[in-house]
């Protein structure tokens, strides 16, 4: 069974999101789902559960009142289900694709997922839950005194808000039942939320690797390459993102309200810089930011998060790759190399294929949304970005009234969530080597 | 001496750009070239001078109605010399390049660019003369015909128009004297310029290699891949823009009259599709596009034409090497290839070397243009690739109320103009190979 679960994980992870779209959409259609009878549309019930499965979390409706607290739970369960299954099935792709390299590569990605043997799917599933359990207990636990406090000691209520935020947090989709930012700017209810989606933006592998060297007090120098690469990749898109609101939009009175204290404006930064790439709470201020953030965030959304984490875009370590091309082009360098380490030819090739389709999904699906909107480009690339990389935030482009304009985006949350390859991989047959190799001969480029 | 030339032909292009956007600035700054003293300021004399020499050809001023006929000359020599430039620039930097390629690399390289010895770089510039001048004049005398009878008969000015349009053409400026494209609308005007321009856009070994293959009556079969390549993805997207412009502007009053025919509205969208990539004459519709339009025209001129041509952008097989880089990942093999050959490895290097460093530049001065002149990001976007890819048109962001909007799109066309792997060889210094391999290691991405 798990040779052929591993043999196939592509299409498995395919299968298992379009049954589950399927079934939450039903149970969103459900009357006790909305509080209006009948109010659902069947655009809006497929739309909020694509939304809610892929994590990204994009509302079209007002998710406090437009849902019962079933429907609100059926949409929790559906971003943890999401979540879960995005770090499962990505790991045992990982395990699957790395069964076709070298022995020496293969036990390098078995190491980072945890697995000591090849098979053991059990074993990834058992530490995914795990994991996930414990970074959501941890953040329930410190959302709950200042939730409480803000609550003004309503303790069930708290309680389900706290559940609320600790599921959406780590698996960072954008769905609040609070669309003014109310608890967010709290920064008790603030920060928990912020670490807990940070955690959540790393990926699951970078996770472990960090857990296990530290469990068996090593260095972090013995990182592997893919923790390395992860943490320092978003470090510094973090540190640029912080100073571009910084250097942006410091006077802008919705991101920064009039009278806040410095300190403030610089927690609220950092909450900007790390929010978009994936999480997405907090919407209000969005749609009010300059013209020229827009596109920057759309641009750091588009990059997005860590490999097989809760977040999507085309991920940093793709995103690090690339530049690392450059350099080496550059400098009309061989290899490509960083912290003494070669890169392969195949992670190379993956990386410069996911990102070339990417962004031409984003950008035909950009115009798509301009013709069937009649939007400007920066809203629609803001909001393709958005809903690509599992941002979460929107700048109001897809409204019920337009339903194409929610296929366009729904279409483009199920490819951020699963991955252009494994959609590509889930479709093709894994071809044999081709036996001819053809000569070669050179062209001009550039 | 031949030797030192291609030691460090990149160093030599970027003196020879620099020192002629200095002579023909200081030119533009002459009384005589206005015609009304004093008025041209440094910024407009610096802007013309790097758009003609560039051959852009965006406009800051009316060419017709600023510059006498004396400033117009030196800009029609301008557009010449920098067309030229970039040919036999180009052809010694592949040269250089090639020198450090295995010796059956080499030859291809070699042949492609019509020298047979690698030392040719006399022969080089003979062939580019020669077949500049050709090109030119036939373009010169298909083109009297139809302007004389426009121009109702005026001998003289006709063969100035012919001689500017000849030379515009094949260079792919934009620069007209006829800013509301009334000649260019006349088919028998229109359509000399056109092919000109598509052979100009084409690029000098493409021209070469198939003028080459014809005399010794070879098959097309023969053709080398950088011909066929380029060829076959410049005939996909120019019939894919076609196919665009027919279906999202056929009733745009502004690019195809009222009461204008099917035939002549389909020789209008042929110019459409083929123009933006390089030329930029008529500028007279391009402002009243609609949004999507204005954003797919963007990734077109980004695309641009092909190598070591007169035009810009990445270059169409800089985008052919991405695309079949995707196809080799999504097939899950381990070679790119294409007409049974192998692209080498530096090819994949410098491809998405080129399209990373390109893309990152067009969309950080996107950014500077929407914080400069408050223009939205469609219409940024569009003025920056139009600037980078040499397209020379112009949606009206750049104006001389805000210098610093121009040195942003000068500096566009300049890194358009040389390449940014000319401007990086320039700087760095070759190094020699590292004799350290570090040992793989894989990482997981997207
Ligand atoms: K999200
Ligand atoms: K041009």
């Amino acid at each position: 069974l798990t040779d052929r679960l591993l043999s196939h994980p592509g299409r498995l992870s395919v299968c298992y999101f379009m049954t589950l779209i399927i079934v939450v959409m039903l149970l969103l259609l459900l009357p006790a789902s909305s509080r209006g009878y009948g109010v659902t549309s069947p655009h809006i019930a497929f739309f909020t559960a694509v939304s809610a499965l892929s994590t990204c979390g994009i509302p079209v409706v007002n998710t406090a009142l437009h849902w019962t607290m079933f429907g609100q739970a059926i949409i929790l369960i559906a971003v943890q289900l999401g979540g879960l299954g995005v770090m499962t099935f990505a790991s045992m792709i990982t395990l699957g694709v790395s069964r076709r390299l070298k022995v020496s590569q293969r036990l390098l990605t078995a190491t980072e997922l945890g697995a000591t043997k090849l098979s053991e799917v059990r074993g990834i599933i058992a530490v995914v839950l795990t994991s996930t359990f414990v970074i959501e207990t941890v953040t329930f636990v410190s959302l709950f005194p200042g939730l409480y406090r803000n609550n003004g000691g309503a303790f069930w209520w708290t309680v389900w808000q706290s559940l609320f935020y600790a599921v959406s947090a780590y698996n960072n989709t954008g769905f609040t039942p609070d669309a003014t930012g109310f608890h967010v700017s709290d920064w008790n209810v603030g920060l928990p939320i912020l670490v807990s989606a940070f955690i959540g933006t790393i990926g699951f592998p970078v996770i472990l690797n960090v857990f296990r060297t530290t469990v068996h007090r090593r260095s972090p120098r013995r990182w592997s390459l893919h923790t390395k690469l992860t943490l320092l990749t978003t470090f510094l898109l973090v540190l640029l993102s912080f100073s571009w609101f910084i250097a942006n939009e410091w006077n802008n009175p919705v991101l920064f309200p009039p009278g806040s204290t410095d300190s403030s404006k610089f927690s609220k930064a950092i909450s900007a810089a790390v929010m978009p790439r994936s999480a997405g709470f907090d919407i209000s201020w969005v749609p009010m930011v300059s013209e020229q953030t827009k596109v920057f965030m759309s641009g750091m959304m588009f990059i997005g998060t860590g490999s097989s984490s809760t977040g999507g875009g085309i991920r940093v370590t793709t995103f690090a790759v690339l530049l690392l091309i450059c350099r080496a082009a550059f400098a009309n360098r061989r290899d490509i190399t960083v912290f003494h380490r070669r890169i392969p030819r195949q992670v190379r090739l993956m990386a410069v294929s996911i990102a070339v389709t990417c962004l031409t999904l984003v950008y035909f699906a950009a115009i798509a949304l301009i013709i069937i909107t009649g939007c400007d480009f920066g809203d629609a690339i803001f909001e393709a970005s958005s809903a690509f990389s599992l941002g979460g935030y929107s700048v109001g482009v897809a409204s019920v009234q337009q339903p194409a304009s929610l296929y366009v985006l729904a279409f483009l949350m199920i490819v951020g969530r699963l991955g252009p390859m494994t959609i590509a991989y889930s479709i093709s047959k894994p071809r044999p080597a081709s036996v001819v190799r053809y000569p070669e001969e050179s062209i001009v480029v550039g």
